[in-house]
């Protein structure tokens, strides 16, 4: 196990205080994160309807999922076996069965058929049909949206959860290097693409890297005034930018990174834009303090980049650590206006502050911790554009 | 454009026939293999809230995302400017807004806010909250689940589909190569995992790799004792079996295998599981031909392992190609007993007949098209279980 029993234990407790106060009986978690967070099950599993079902009065949570994928709850979970209830196959891509059906006969046998039931209404592993099966195989139960509920539970991290995001941190700060050693004029992006990846999964000599929630994000060219963009196979072009978005993952938990590179001298306007972008991030991270909401680092960030007069539509960054894919991002703290979070040490999160522009973007950004008396960035990594003036001759063309 | 014009307006009149047989006046998409396949839209923007409209009476489908999402449409898809419609960022994450809202008032304006919707309520990336947002902010349309409208449109490939996925094949036959070399004793899981993803992803010398839609996964010891475990940063152990199931990606087109190594002599039961598993795919690959029912494949395969007195629970395959995470399968046809679909050519499968067994596993799978006259593998790669006399030096300990 990579947590303490006690450590699930007392996650599992300020769990069910929640479920007390928004008064659910029976938690159903399909947010692989939210079932990791709770029992340690981890697999890539979540492509098939699996839950983690936390009943108000049982010590324990029960796995429902796929029968193949039993034994990895066995060998990966702090459960015991009884609490591992598999279905059978014919609930696979069934267009006559559901595993919804399944997991309403086990909350009826648990004796929570006509309970008052939380669900994830929000998340990606629990479907609109999920929800209509459901319902229709527990006409008498009373259904509540929990959505966030664990979710919010994990917002503060604890010492173990903050040395994994570290760890991470060192992993992020080996894949930006390889980022940018394999980012040069007539190399493939692909090639780069798998550069990255091999440095981020290998990780460090004593800490071996998982696979992040997110494929790093490489756009170039025009490409970069859009920010979700992957990588195709053709060449980087000197004179263009490229921005990379990467995150180090280790045991599950994040230390996301974004920096940008440009080949060749930068555009004056991007590299004033670049500048802007770092004066407001040190301005944003200086206030960060326990105690402050949330949205005066916003503010302090706008106040930035509007002396300057550049606008930015949308937030500046999320909530961050434990994930599996599609997001890294934990859909609770926003760091935007409005967000009257109140920050408490060891709250972490990723602040991204871009900017896309319409033919051209830059990103840098960084996952902090909140600790006593501010914060503390995840990664050590220079926070500049990364400027190259490069000679890279094609490998292939050479010996063609 | 990935493809021509005329195969996305070949592809989108093809949904619209199916849209009228089932009595859809628009379709909203989500799974973003199927955005993908009418539109070209390519980013890793499905982890927030997405769709692409598709209007029985409108030329083109309309794209509706993420402000800063919207650039990404404009550069990969061949919709023009005026049917991309993004939303603002206020609406990311908010417990007072939700973007369904803003799809249901685009409905309307497109004077499609009372008539009969398809909604795919089975898809990853449209949550129950979605459905509730969308049926309460459109109270007099009529819903109907459309879940797998577009999938089974995309059950048959056309020419330059299956380019893609042979390409694919030439990627995975890469990949396998370099997780065979890179599973050692001694050697970390995450440094194979690394190899693997670095092949995958950097591809052949022609053709670039795109990410696969689900990670390496490669059980090891009692691992393999189930499918779905990634890796650690343990080690390989000598004496231990692990299972590879791997897919090469290109253009987002899928070519999965699966082989199994033992590290050092086998354990004589699981070698002789590898051998019946092998003489079970041939018999299922022999008798695929256009006109036979996919329940035959399956039947083919049970016939030789209930000789050898094995087992098996579950399906042994399913329709794949074109996919995003968290599943590179169709969700469509599954070779299995009952399922009446008629093979016809072009049809492509993952055929991962797996036995598990309480403390050990084995996998070898192929990929395949249907023919005119039976069928083709995608990759080519021996076809047995994989044993090393390993002889491995660890290079941390060697030079530490």
């Amino acid at each position: 196990m990579l947590f303490s029993h006690n450590e699930y234990t007392n996650r599992l407790q300020r769990t069910k205080e929640r479920m007390e106060e928004a008064g659910v009986d029976v938690l159903l978690l399909t947010n692989p994160s939210n079932i990791n967070y709770l029992s340690g099950y981890d697999g890539w599993t979540f492509y098939v309807d699996q839950m983690l079902l936390v009943f108000s009065d049982e010590k324990q949570p029960v796995w429902v999922g796929r029968l193949m994928d039993a034994k990895a709850a066995k060998l990966t979970t702090w459960l015991d076996d009884d609490n591992i209830i598999p279905y059978g196959d014919k609930y696979i891509h069934s267009s006559v069965r559901h595993p919804m059906e399944f997991v309403g006969d086990v909350l009826t046998q648990f004796g929570y058929g006509t309970k008052r039931i939380g669900l994830e209404m929000e998340s990606y592993y629990f479907s609109a049909l999920c929800y209509e099966k459901l319902r229709n195989r527990l006409p008498d139960a009373t259904f509540l949206d929990a959505s966030l509920l664990v979710n919010w539970v994990r917002l503060i991290k604890s010492d173990l959860e903050i040395e994994y995001m570290k760890t991470a941190g060192k992993i992020v700060e080996k894949g930006m290097t390889s980022a940018i050693d394999a980012i040069q004029s007539g190399a493939r992006q692909c090639d780069a693409a798998g550069s990255i990846y091999q440095s981020l999964i290998s990780g460090t000599k004593e800490f071996g890297g998982d696979y992040p929630a997110i494929v790093p994000l490489i756009p170039t060219g025009e490409g970069t005034s859009t920010p979700h963009l992957t990588w195709t196979d053709r060449s980087f072009k000197h004179g263009e930018m490229t921005i990379i978005e990467i995150a180090g993952c280790y045991n599950r938990y994040h230390s996301p990174l974004a920096r940008t590179v440009s080949l060749g001298k930068p555009d004056p306007r991007m590299e004033y834009v670049s500048n802007v972008v770092v004066e407001g991030i040190n301005a944003a991270l200086d206030i960060v303090k326990p105690g402050i909401y949330v949205e005066e680092i916003e503010a302090a960030w706008r106040n930035v980049i509007s002396r300057h007069g550049i606008e930015k539509e949308s937030r500046i960054g999320y909530a961050m650590g434990l994930s599996y894919p599609p997001d890294w991002g934990e859909h609770t703290v926003s760091i935007r206006e409005g967000d009257k979070t109140v920050l408490q040490p060891n709250m972490t999160f990723h602040m991204i502050p871009g900017i896309w522009l319409d033919d051209s973007g830059v990103e840098l950004s960084e996952s902090f911790r909140v600790t006593n008396e501010g914060c503390e960035v995840l990664a050590d990594f220079p926070r500049e554009l990364v400027v190259k003036e490069d000679g890279y001759i094609d490998p292939w063309n050479q010996y063609a």
